[in-house]
């Protein structure tokens, strides 16, 4: 088997770091690792497969190395600068920024959703939101099977969502220290403000729910509308889904086609207090379905309740699950 | 003025000491007061208004003292047993627990929405849901103005709906302990699951979120579904409300109204981030409404954020708001 030479950029942040313990449990065929990030960050090592890696700091020139993929995430502006430069170079970019989700051009993935989009990739291949990604792998089979006619959508996000920040103004909270990185306390509260707010007054989260099911799931015109609320959980992201379907179904069914699903666990039995939690989910990389009920306010309603971890499916395995599917295209 | 004769039951617990403080606070025209819990409290005491009260075991010969108005808080069976006995002695029930609430007799009240129904009482009313009151108090003026098509609930409940235990759950779960109350650890977790399950897969408390608001706004068939969650926060009931309107609406003008609504206040500035918070709302008696934005997905849709300090608004100043209106009636 061919070993890939990859490079991680922004790799001492939380999703740099996990995607490094991703490529390693999943044994990902590398040849050769290049850790990157920025000057703050030269000269940390971190370690992989028990061999110790020193993080260089990212340039122009560190694409010259006849890398195959880059995994990005390193913020928006690192990848609008530095991802063209590497797709230039013949790299494969898996970006876990929101720089180039929505452009035309680029690939937004789910490898459970729409793994067909990756072959249409100039260079650049675009990681979704993490909300986004446990929500469209939950919808995506109820679209082919009954087809989805509107989604309200509201979330209840863990700090971890906004990386060693987000921790640690939840930490340094429930020690009584103020917030340093959210406007308000997010011990005893639940904020209804991730990203910054747009023109109109949808925060940008909201609106990357909204925009990034559209391209996902390829419907252009699927209703859907987003409260997104950051809550005092450390890991994992609950959802509650309130789903319009285009055809009749009987509940049991959708349950069992959920359950067959690919890349979904089912926990459903409220007889024995089972349903989806974010303790479960934390450190996992499945997204957990439960709490499915019939909406009898509409024709063919139903209520989810979705959770995954939002630093690994959310966003590191899910990457890696990206540059999977360009590694198999590759030896076709 | 009149000085009432009032009995507080189950005066100890959380529900019923914010009865007693809120009592004390809005200077209720008390004439003498009674304090009555179980068996386990007896002998206990409480303080109300500088003077120390003993804690008396409630009997059924408890309501033989010529009492005006009971406030009840100590669960369904309690209310059960001893509601109809007092109200057959011509006490006036307010009842905090749900034993009553659906009895087609028994007026279900919100002092801000539906004020006249606490005429029809025949000795018991019933003093709503916590989750249901705050939606209800945000729901009247769009459903007098613009008429509501449909409504999606989804909540965020603080631990203080359970009561002590509730609170004791999350402190305990933040030194390491387990849950003794809750089935799973509220801390780090979203629990999907407020009350019972019932047969349809609901939980009691989805389905008083969807009965009582029905009956409270007088609509039997009005279309709502519900998703109720418990967040490790302690004081304060968040919920994120998808309403869909009959007519259409301007957004200002829709703003202006909750603005100028009994019991409302409305904290919508996005550019200051300025919006409800459950620690906002925790220890007064408002219901904060923001994050008002037109949901696109439909033709006159509107999304809310709706806070309240679920042991005050929620149940305590809601019954002694109801107890007011009892005696105005009284001396009209």
């Amino acid at each position: 088997m061919k070993g890939y030479r990859i490079a991680i950029i922004g790799a001492t942040g939380m999703v740099g770091r996990t995607i490094l313990k991703v490529l390693e449990e999943r044994d990902f065929p590398i040849g050769e690792l290049f850790l990157l990030a920025s000057e703050r960050s030269e000269g940390k090592t971190l370690t992989f497969k028990g061999k110790e890696y020193i993080v260089e700091r990212l340039t122009e020139n560190s694409f010259d190395k006849g890398l195959d993929i880059a995994l990005f995430s390193a913020g928006g502006d690192t990848s609008r600068k530095f991802a063209p430069i590497a797709a230039a170079k013949g790299v494969v970019v898996v970006d876990n920024s929101s720089a180039w989700r929505m452009e035309k051009d680029i690939p937004l993935v789910v490898p459970e959703v729409n793994p067909g989009d990756v072959k249409k990739h100039k260079g650049i291949i675009a990681n979704p939101n993490c909300s986004t990604i446990q929500a469209v792998v939950a919808l995506k089979p109820l679209q082919d099977r009954y087809g989805i006619e509107r989604v309200v959508f509201s979330t209840y996000q863990a700090v971890s969502g906004s990386g060693y920040k987000g921790v640690k103004d939840l930490n340094d909270g429930l020690l009584g220290k103020g917030p340093a990185l959210y406007p308000h306390p997010i011990v005893n509260n639940c904020l209804p403000h991730i990203d910054i707010f747009l023109d109109n007054d949808y925060t940008r989260e909201e609106m990357k729910m909204i925009d990034e099911t559209r391209k996902i799931l390829g419907d252009e015109k699927l209703r859907i509308t987003a409260t997104t609320v950051r809550v005092p959980v450390e890991k994992s992201h609950s959802e509650s889904m309130n789903v319009e379907l285009k055809k009749p179904f009987k509940t049991e069914a959708l349950k069992e086609l959920l359950a067959n699903s690919p890349g979904i666990k089912l926990l459903d039995d409220p007889c024995s207090n089972l349903y989806p939690l974010a303790t479960v989910a934390a450190d996992t990389d499945l997204v957990y379905v439960g709490r499915v009920r019939r909406d009898e306010s509409i024709d063919s309603g139903i209520n989810l309740w979705v959770v995954a971890d939002n630093v690994r499916k959310g966003a590191a395995t899910n990457a890696v699950q990206i540059a999977e599917l360009v590694i198999t295209q590759d030896s076709k």
